[in-house]
């Protein structure tokens, strides 16, 4: 078998009912779809490194917690799990040693329709060891939104990982305007918030520091991989709220997501950060060998 | 010819290189497309009256702002507008005497590709009787972003009609949670914005107000339509920007939307509006028949 693997889960009413091998260079969304029309729906990027899927409860955790608030129906997990390993499985040699990424899409399907639209999708995640290895340049960006919006302003989907990644996009290419290569966002009240499609870990008073859901962010997968393996070789972690002036004097900072596990930041707004690249390479090799 | 009609506008590096009819009830969009994988991409939606598109060029030149604003390649406004006519053309006997609307989609196309992926889509627009004549009933809901946030954070996307909605539906889900129909987003410096999807239009000392495009609101087509007619009727129009307290005190107010053209908010967040039913009838009768 050859990547990518594209498996169609056909729905209905009442779930999926079946799920199909597809050609994923032939199309196979309506133009009359809602995740195309409206970036309505939500997904998720899991990573799978020589085989194994990675941090697949959590994926499936955090899927489900999307649909919620963007009151799509509960997809059925046990279904996604079972087309999410199947994917893996007809991907087949291509697995061998190597580093691939399973993307999930559930969408709301036709507009007035009453079933929605999914897939997962297996394919060759690229090589991260650049990022990884000489880190990267990151500038901060104003996301627009007070800290507490997650909590006053639900309908402003803060936390969930929804198709509607314009902004997103357009603030990666804001990074490139700018020389550098990420995002950080930052909120209206001076906190730190997420990458466009990463966590931020920042090493603070010798802890390791991220940002809580409760500021309207992603529960990241890969930081919290990071961290339990932190945990388990003596650090301290925090999940607490920090300020954008924490984040400058920080000793060392990560991006972290499923493709790249984590990639030091070198550079802050220009600004050099200190980086440990034998910790970094350390970090890297236990979070490949989950 | 039956409806819908769908034109797939065939992309290569260079842009449009053939424009050709396709089966709606088929798929035509890729699971590697940006426009569904990040809702990164473009729309409009015209209003099409006894065959006649309405606001053509406002909507062509809406287009091209959101474009640049998303960094898309410029659509070639000629080729665009040759397929919604041929679209309405194709409509044939389904245009006379009926109210359709036509959508236009413009989206960065597959992911590391090199070609945009665009579409025009004519479709029977269902019925707005209700809407014109009996009113909506409205809440205001926060949007999260300051009034000058277009202006501060142009990554953020205010002013560009993206594919990215998935927040403007999850907003309509929460009136509906509320009992109404319909949403005016307020910024959080208490200044009025805009609907979902439409523009806000509001009778304050004798003048027709609407919020400005600098707030990063849309140009409304609809609502500029409405401040033509009534200042060719010697009435007062004014775009500036005006607070939720202005908005709550009132003599009347509207929503303009190319599909309802212009429907007169009842209540807002449950409090009664005053309206003038023979006073919208004409404005609506007007506007259709532009």
């Amino acid at each position: 078998m050859t990547l990518p693997v594209l498996l169609m889960l056909l729905h209905d009413a009442s779930g999926v009912v079946s799920v199909d091998e597809q050609d994923p260079s032939a199309p196979q969304v309506s133009v009359l779809d809602l995740g195309v029309t409206r970036g309505d729906g939500i997904f998720e990027s899991i990573g799978v490194i020589d085989g194994r899927a990675q941090a697949l409860e959590p994926h499936l955790a955090r899927l489900a917690k999307s649909a919620a608030m963007l009151d799509l129906p509960a997809p059925d997990l046990d279904v996604w799990r079972a087309a999410i390993l199947r994917s893996i499985e007809l991907a087949g040699s291509a697995t061998v040693g190597s580093e691939l990424l399973v993307k999930v899409i559930l969408t709301r399907g036709i507009e007035d329709g009453d079933s929605a639209t999914g897939w997962v999708y297996c394919f060759d995640a690229g090589h991260y060891d650049r990022e990884r290895e000489a880190g990267i340049a990151v500038v901060t960006l104003d996301r627009g939104y007070r800290s507490d919006v997650a909590e006053t302003s639900p309908w402003l989907l803060q936390g969930a990982k929804t198709l509607s990644y314009a902004i997103n996009k357009a603030a990666l290419r804001e990074a490139a305007r700018r020389g550098a290569d990420d995002v950080i966002f930052v909120s209206t009240d001076g906190f730190v918030l997420e990458g466009p499609n990463s966590t931020v870990i920042a090493l603070i008073d010798g802890a390791y520091v991220t940002t809580p859901p409760s500021l309207g962010v992603l529960e990241g997968t890969t930081q919290g991989a990071f961290f339990a393996d932190a945990q388990a070789r003596g650090a301290s972690v925090e999940y607490r709220a920090f300020t954008v002036d924490e984040l400058r004097g920080a000793d060392a900072l990560w991006l972290a997501s499923s493709g790249r596990q984590i990639a030091p930041v070198v550079t802050l707004d220009g600004q050099p950060v200190s980086a440990d690249p034998a910790f970094t390479a350390g970090a890297v090799e236990r979070l490949l060998a989950r």
